[in-house]
């Protein structure tokens, strides 16, 4: 297996942001995490803060866009427009990391890479995953979320990803054969994780 | 983390038996798969085939017996046998395993070893898949499947893995968040895979 390009799916707070940066670093290629959404919000015109949502989050509001946009639409006699805003985002995202994966090896974080890049055969496709109590841990000292609040806010990110994969994929995120490696990154350090898919990578 | 257990969960045909097999012999450890179904079978009474059936693949003979023998039990005004045979077989099992993991380091194959022990912090657990055409392959030129019923073969094993794994454990075969590791051996070879096995088991 001769790889090129590393996607990094994860569980919020697991660290696999972490990973993917410290794994680019180490193989000196590209990292695209919020690069990407700058170049999605740049191509598009939408804000960046809609981008990131909607890149990561948009399975709901697409569905209630279907639903209450297009029905709207429709009851007035006009054809509706069949993409959502998020929709939109979503396709122009996906020809970004298609475009990217063309150019030159790197890193890609979440966004269904994985699934988007599945036909390639230079992929190398890994989910990082951590126990809830650990991830609760890291969300409070890293991204600064209170703590009587980060585990109902690390389950609402959990599961708007997953309702996102379902929706963009038809799969179930977080299931093994999505991936050619996972991780569990509370029981192995950051560190030894990316010594894996940096020694898979080679 | 360190390791004296390691657990091989895998979809049938990915050559995860083969890749426990490896790693007991490279890390010098005992390796039960076969060899746990005859201590099963010699503590029991029952037989080896029913034992090696029920080991992995009980949960719809669990459910039968539950509807059907439970059933006509009550109906006499008998307590029923809270137990069906396939039940008790588990339980053996289930101890067994326990008890395996307490005398010695090894590896163990399938049965849910990874549920079972999973309140242990000395395990590796690991799951091995690989695309279902390699799987395919490996079921014709290894376990000799005719090539006509290969597939549907596989999927079927697949298919009772997956609900003897919820029926006892009440989650989902193949999540990634169940296992430490899993790799997929339809891209890496089976001695890579066991190289970072006993990589992370070191």
């Amino acid at each position: 297996m001769s790889v090129r390009i590393i996607t990094i799916s994860r569980e919020f707070g697991s660290g696999g942001r972490m990973v993917g940066k410290m794994v680019a670093d180490r193989l000196g290629v590209k990292f695209y995490d919020r690069e990407l959404i700058q170049l999605v919000a740049k191509q598009s015109g939408f804000a960046l803060d809609f981008v990131e949502e909607t890149g990561e989050y948009s399975a709901a509001s697409s569905l209630l866009y279907n639903l209450s946009v297009g029905g709207l639409f429709a009851q007035n006699g006009f054809a509706p427009d069949p993409l959502s805003p998020a929709d939109r985002v979503q396709i122009l995202q996906n020809n970004l990391i298609r475009d990217l994966a063309d150019k030159e090896p790197c890193v890609i974080i979440g966004r269904s890479a994985n699934y988007i890049l599945r036909e390639r055969t230079d992929c190398l496709h890994v989910f990082i995953h951590a126990p809830l109590a650990q991830r609760v841990q890291r969300a409070i000292e890293e991204y600064k979320i209170p703590a009587k609040d980060a585990e109902k806010y690390i389950q609402r990110k959990d599961k708007a990803r997953a309702a996102q994969y379902r929706h963009y994929t038809d799969g179930v995120w977080g299931m093994a054969d999505n991936y050619h490696l996972t991780l569990d990154s509370g029981v192995f350090s950051l560190e030894r994780c990316c010594d894996v898919i940096t020694g898979l990578a080679r």
